[in-house]
């Protein structure tokens, strides 16, 4: 398998976890991609082969074993699921897997609310919306609210929600224009410690994309 | 099952096209929401119950009938797709379920052009990117193209992929500042013709929301 990536992107970033939790790292080639820095409100120059494999154009996309592209990071995982069976990082049982899925929308709506922001904040200062942002922020703060009271759904053996939101409060923690997620969710905090302490965390963690 | 709702969410037709297709319709109970005309930079009055259930606050929202909110249209498809067992959307051979997944995402990430091309636009004129625009533009016609060139992988029973590609092509249509993609794109322009006839995709025509 390919996958096209770059360390800052925490959609790439889940599914370089996952893939490593299921025990597939080793069968995919990493392709790095670059991107200049105005890729948030302009076609930048795409890392030959991306947008050819996928026309979103987009990272993280798989290239299967059988060569079709897939270019949702969501969609990675369910294939690398199904690659990896019996291993899994999805519950079983029926409720367990409803609430991992709910956990992880929640999850996947804060990393985009904080990409959202990201590519804001690299527009022009003339075009740049103070109120979008603080729409974004807080989006994230309900989704960390709702993960905090939650935080006994991300128990259990490891899941594709643990993982994104693993990789959510990482974001969170990275830029530094973003607040620290600590004051006020002690359980979340304290599940975050323990869950950034895997290898398969520890070997991810975000650095800038290398520019064009 | 319970579905926070608006009529001109591509995303929620999706969603709805899906149940209608299943035979789950009528399981549904439908929540409409309502959305003032910022809400692509503010964080607008939310309908009631919609942030409680989701915290990520978008539509579709899925409450299922065990209590749990699914804020996201392609977990709430599987779903569906696993309570309605053996009725399916999604193909049970390996290759054609890759490829279903591959159409599927670029038309989502089509959808995804053209909702952040309206968010844009409802943007006040001072901070609204034209290169933004223009970004979301050139996306959509790379994705119509891959669209065009492998319109044979959107044969066979109806799947996930053929009902977001043809739900992205009636919002292209619908929205008057998005242009025609049947020019040079003969194809998809015939397969679309057919689809929409399906009555799941005639009740779910696009209309704007209710103002709040």
């Amino acid at each position: 398998m390919q996958l096209f990536w770059t360390p800052a992107s925490p959609f790439t970033r889940k599914v370089c976890v996952a893939a490593r939790e299921l025990g597939l790292w080793e069968k995919i080639e990493v392709r790095p991609t670059t991107w200049t820095l105005d890729w948030g409100y302009t076609t930048p120059p795409f890392t030959p082969g991306l947008a050819e494999a996928n026309p979103v154009a987009r990272i993280p996309t798989l290239v299967t074993d059988e060569g079709v592209a897939l270019g949702d990071s969501t969609i990675i995982c369910l294939h690398l699921n199904e690659v990896a069976a019996p291993r899994t990082l999805i519950p079983a049982d029926k409720l367990a897997r409803q609430q991992m899925w709910a956990a992880y929308a929640v999850a996947d709506g804060a990393l985009e609310a904080q990409i959202a922001m990201r590519a804001e904040m690299l527009r022009p200062v003339a075009v740049r919306s103070e109120r979008f942002l603080e729409k974004q922020r807080v989006r994230i703060w309900r989704c960390f609210d709702a993960l905090e009271r939650d935080v006994a759904h991300l128990e259990g053996p490891l899941d594709l929600a643990q993982i994104t939101t693993g990789i959510a409060l990482g974001y969170q923690d990275w830029r530094e224009w973003l607040e620290d997620f600590r004051p006020g969710r002690p359980r979340l905090a304290a599940w975050y410690a323990q869950l950034a302490e895997l290898p398969s965390m520890k070997a991810t963690e975000p650095k800038e994309t290398p520019t064009a």
